[in-house]
């Protein structure tokens, strides 16, 4: 099999599995409690905000860990509004995730408003859109880094800037770049950042929400005193310890792995090219690396998925929390990109477990089956 | 090491253990993705969810996966009220876990009002207590199955008639009652229902929320179109596999348990009595099994927790999502037993690893402390 679906989600790396193991099976203990039997758990809990803080040059105890990435924009978005009962704007993107845009819809149904900022044609937001639309009125912008399906980097230093300018919060979804780029929240200087650790190789069901020191949120899940008072539920200790050791062991060779990957995403575009398939390449080279978003003419990303499959190919159409639509991406028709194009898409996304080969069969098979249709 | 302090967290099953392994490991596939390579892990989530429906007597498009207690109850409360903008009443009592307490803080702190019922000295509500509050301006009714501190069975069935009979929906925190005591969904005719798997030696970082067909109940975490589209996040495979492990198992032997554990107590209660320490035990001889909740006159519980941890000895004072309040509980203050009892409080709470050697060893020990300090 070929696995090139990495923006979905990730092979969990094998260091992080056995590091999660004792804190499943021996060291079962509520990381919670006073006795010794727990003195293991809090350790490791503590161990694994140091080592994910200092992954993204933030302190400690400004890491919040979560069920996840839709928790942690969920709890940006709606702690910032609905939960403080702030009726002021917000102001977020057309081409979010769904965890962002679903949010602003239930906070917008409940009398929050909401602006969408349009992107340009290789998916970028420019910050003089966002110049023009934050206003007094203005509470929270929230931004992602990087784009799930097309892999756009957005400029998150200078949109934040803006958005301090205009005394606003800012947050960012990084669920899509945390572990695959370098993050440094400092230089960035968000509010607020979201992670999910099953994108860079560590367990489902775990992530974490980067609160910058001195901001107001108040509590998303409420109830008992964990997470400094702010994050309720018994510690899930055991994927916390595996979220700490995978981001660890991905930032350590992130700039490697840049390299690698891009060199994947090169030899998958020439051989396309070199066999004049018709495509349209969406955002941009400098994006995530490995993500390769492609709208082929006159093919259906669907039948492209499913044949690929047949060979033991795993790509994707769109976003993979949003598998049950079949229809055009909201990313895609963001970038507004010619119909005939806009149904041929597929998301090619390349992990650390892929290589030249598997580069140079996807290229193949792709041609083959777009020459056979033709 | 002893460890009883079963009602804070307990240890995995091994069988769960090695259900979750294939999915941290090699099925790690998306499950909503439309390949191959994710059709194990989406039939394996459907076949856990069948799993537990069976145990609680539901459908098993009645269960919808979260990331554990305290979200399902924020969901059932935030859900009935601040979500929907229904500025009507919640009824609770004032012995709820703090993941329905804090939750009701919040939604007051907005806008939305809460009454708090009162328990009797055993730690029930009386049906009358809410059949005199229950109003026309009543949305929701939320009381917990088995208290997690004392472990008082309310009577729900009655209660959740009350609420019927006034137009009102009925939630459950049962927490700690799943995978101990018997629970048939449509008996109790609950509207909703919280559980979390590391309370029936499941992994920590996983429960459900189970809602009756044809409620309606917004989303609380919105995002992708995950769980029949109202609770977005990539699916937990491995611990939603492990919790339907943990929970069959546990159902399984429930009847046998139930006697060995009540066996336990009683030794420690007879053993207690019999050596004329002077202390009340809280809750009443029919709440879950295992849970022996005591006050003991002139004592600091604290103390005896400490004292008990150097001999190797694990059991509570409150509850450990409370841990870091040091105060008499809320649970304990409801019940109103005298100051000189109160300060002195200890949860000891036995699990299928304990046996009658453990329950002898800790009644020993706590007569040698005791007596030792008198």
């Amino acid at each position: 099999m070929i696995y090139a679906d990495n923006a979905a989600t990730t092979r969990m790396d094998n260091e992080a599995f056995e590091a999660m193991k004792p804190f499943l099976l021996e060291n079962f203990g509520n990381a919670s409690q006073p006795y010794s039997f727990s003195r293991a758990a809090k350790k490791a809990i503590k161990q694994a905000r140091s080592t994910i803080a200092e992954c993204i040059a933030a302190l400690p105890e400004e890491i919040y860990f979560t069920s996840g990435g839709t928790e942690s924009d969920n709890w940006a978005v709606k702690g910032s509004t609905l939960l403080c009962g702030d009726l002021s704007e917000t102001i977020t993107s057309e081409i979010e995730h769904h965890a962002i845009l679903n949010t602003c819809k239930t906070i917008e149904r409940l009398g929050f408003p909401v602006s969408y900022l349009t992107v340009d044609s290789a998916g970028i937001i420019k910050p003089d859109i966002l110049r023009e639309k934050v206003s007094p009125k203005t509470k929270l912008v929230t931004i992602m880094l990087a784009n799930n399906e097309i892999g756009t980097i957005q400029p998150i230093q200078e949109l934040c800037s803006i958005a301090h300018e205009n005394g606003c919060l800012f947050h960012t979804d990084a669920v899509q770049a945390v572990g695959h780029i370098e993050i440094d929240v400092k230089k960035l200087n968000v509010d607020m950042l979201s992670a999910s650790a099953h994108k860079f190789n560590g367990p489902k069901g775990i992530g974490f929400l980067y609160i910058k020191k001195g901001t107001n949120l108040p509590p998303y899940l409420d109830g008992g005193l964990q997470e400094f008072g702010i994050r309720a539920g018994t510690e899930n200790i055991a994927s916390i310890v595996a979220m700490g050791v995978a981001l660890r062991n991905n930032v350590k060779n992130i700039d490697q792995r840049y390299k690698e990957l891009k060199k994947l995403e090169n030899i998958l575009i020439s051989e396309l090219s070199k066999a004049k398939i018709d495509f349209i390449r969406n955002g941009t080279s400098l994006g995530l690396p490995g993500n390769v978003n492609l709208s082929f003419r006159d093919v259906e990303g669907e039948m492209l998925l499913h044949r690929l499959d047949l060979l033991g190919i795993c790509v994707s159409t769109g976003s993979a929390c949003d598998s049950k639509r079949t229809q055009i991406s909201h990313v895609i028709k963001a970038l507004r990109i010619p119909d005939v194009y806009g149904k041929g898409t597929l998301r090619i996304s390349f992990g650390k477990d892929n290589n030249e080969h598997d580069a140079l069969r996807i290229a193949k098979e792709l041609i083959r089956i777009i020459n056979l249709i033709a």
